[in-house]
């Protein structure tokens, strides 16, 4: 069955690297079964710039009719900080209900991560981040505002319903692992006394339903060292919008950093949206030297989620593959153009 | 003149880490000119389990009398979690407007950081953090708790008094250095659009105060990543109680964990706190084999906030050496006893 991807270039190097993304999985349509009919959206800051707009409803409408989002970058320094993220990116997620932010962690050579001692078995985990609410709820205000009596909030908002979506997917994808099963809940629940009591009411609550998957929890601040330190030590995480947020970029190093780091937006009754982390990177932009691997892990999760493991589990194969023989761009210590990694990537898929 | 310092020695390993720092400063006594006054206070566990009491208000009124009170630990297995950190610990920061939160991340030897090819000259900054608001503020509540319509809220609440004041004293701190002289925010702006958008505007109208500082901005996540790719590149750091409660031990963690890491709750017009981070570890307690060189490190900061530089710097050169040469605790590679540390220290004053 044909799959209808919207794919949203975007600023700097999204298009360059999300072009890759659409190479391989044209590659994947030749030695499998897999169909893809891909349409391009030119949003992002150049089409802002013009037209004002960013994301309207008409779009909106015409984006729920796809099978998914593959999305490059946004950001522009032309436009104030925050203007496009929200406007497309937080959006996006919002708008399409993607309440599961999916960010694995994976080390796929050890001479990626800036840890001592640590072997791609170390380092496999995913970080399952609620992505609809939280902090990002966007709710709070002023008082007095620019005066010295000025209060200024921001809510962190918890529903029953969004922490407990997210934790039954954290719940199951621990338990559809083959291997290890444990789930880690993150939080400050010694400190958030309302909003990380739901969750920890929430965790132990299907943990009854759960037997199966160990359960462990630990507060953000220790996580963090234990990141660091024991990153063997963890297998799926479940965290808050904010928390998540923190702990998946320093996942993300610890891994290798930025050039490989992917995320998932997903509504699993919904269109999903997937991403390379890195941003948008306009200094480097037309030169056809980024770095093209997190654009085309994040098709390959993008395929996996579609319902398709074998031919994901080929792409990222290939791109480990990549990685250790050095065909890689200049950032991660080879010598190869952006559309050269991409070639590369396609005579592997052979 | 006397300082008068109240020591509440805590729980589990709290007393004995505590008396190798009193024994410590007792060695500043002889060889200098200082000249200390000590007094116990039995707060913890134990006297709650007994009296019902956490820190009562004629408690408070007497430590109102002193110079600077000295922490161990709080926490016990016999009591709830959170019950004796928010009861004794956070209580006190918030009592005694401890609005101030310094945390420095100092790595002494290569050897003690989790990181690849960083030495003592790459892993040297302060974190100032905010102590008495924030998401710490303890506002938020439940709606339809224990439904599946449940709403849990937390309220990050900051004030422009707060913030501005945590602010100046970290450009203070940065101004005062003799060497480079750079302060960066850390927060998340690009969300947080109220919380966050004061601390930005504090920062920037203060920063025309402070031209010889350098000034930066970090976002919490990308900090979370530099700070294990490249610590080189921060000084000072300040940010909110929750995002410096979060980097602090992320920091703590590279230069070593928490077997080094201080926490100094200072309010520079009042009584101020100062601990070692680690908690109480019940598992080890009277057994004479705790690490007692962060609880030396907080007497040496407590020193140096009363305003003696110079011996404060003798306390941390002595525990600089007792870890080049290994005349440490079994968790630091050493074979020595609590006890034997802390002598081994005071033979270094001398
Ligand atoms: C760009 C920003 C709004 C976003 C977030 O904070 O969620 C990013 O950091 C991420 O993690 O995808
Ligand atoms: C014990 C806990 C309440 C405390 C905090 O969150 O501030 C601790 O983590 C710290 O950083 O001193």
């Amino acid at each position: 069955m044909t799959k209808r991807i919207a794919v949203i270039p975007g600023d700097g190097i999204g298009p360059e690297v999300v072009s890759q993304g659409v190479k391989v999985l044209k590659k994947l349509e030749e030695i499998s079964d897999l169909d893809f009919e891909f349409k391009e959206f030119p949003l992002g800051a150049e089409h802002y710039l013009k037209t004002g707009e960013l994301v309207t409803d008409e779009v909106k409408e015409e984006l729920a009719n796809f099978d998914a989002i593959y999305l490059g970058a946004v950001g522009d320094p032309r436009v104030e900080p925050g203007v496009l993220e929200h406007g497309i990116l937080l959006d996006l997620r919002f708008s399409f209900d993607q309440y599961i932010n999916l960010r694995p962690i994976r080390l796929y050579d050890s001479r990626f991560t800036p840890l001592k001692d640590k072997s791609p078995a170390d380092i496999d985990m995913m970080i399952v981040r609620e992505n609809t609410e939280g902090l990002y709820s966007g709710v709070g205000g002023f008082l007095k505002k620019d005066t010295e009596d000025e209060v200024a909030t921001q809510e962190m908002v918890n529903t029953y319903k969004g922490v407990e979506r997210v934790t039954r997917y954290a719940y199951e994808y621990a338990k559809n692992q083959s291997q290890e099963q444990k789930l880690t809940l993150c939080d400050k629940s010694n400190v958030l006394t309302y909003a990380h009591d739901l969750w920890q009411r929430v965790f132990v609550e299907l943990g009854k339903e759960y037997k199966s998957v160990d359960q462990d929890h630990m507060l953000v601040d220790a996580m963090t060292m234990k990141l660091v330190r024991n990153p063997e030590d963890f297998d799926v995480v479940v965290t808050c919008n904010m928390f998540g947020d923190i702990i998946t970029d320093l996942g993300a190093e610890i891994q290798g950093g930025m050039g490989l780091a992917v995320s998932g937006n997903i509504n699993p009754e919904g269109v999903s949206m997937f991403e390379p982390v890195h941003g948008s990177a306009p200094d480097i932009a037309g030169e056809n030297k980024a770095n093209p691997l997190a654009a085309v892990l994040a098709a390959s999760m993008m395929v996996e989620i579609l319902g398709y493991s074998k031919e994901a589990a080929k792409v990222e194969k290939a791109v480990k593959l990549s990685l250790q023989n050095d065909q890689t761009t200049p950032d991660m210590g080879g010598s190869l153009t952006t559309d050269q990694v991409g070639d590369h990537l396609c005579s592997l898929l052979e």
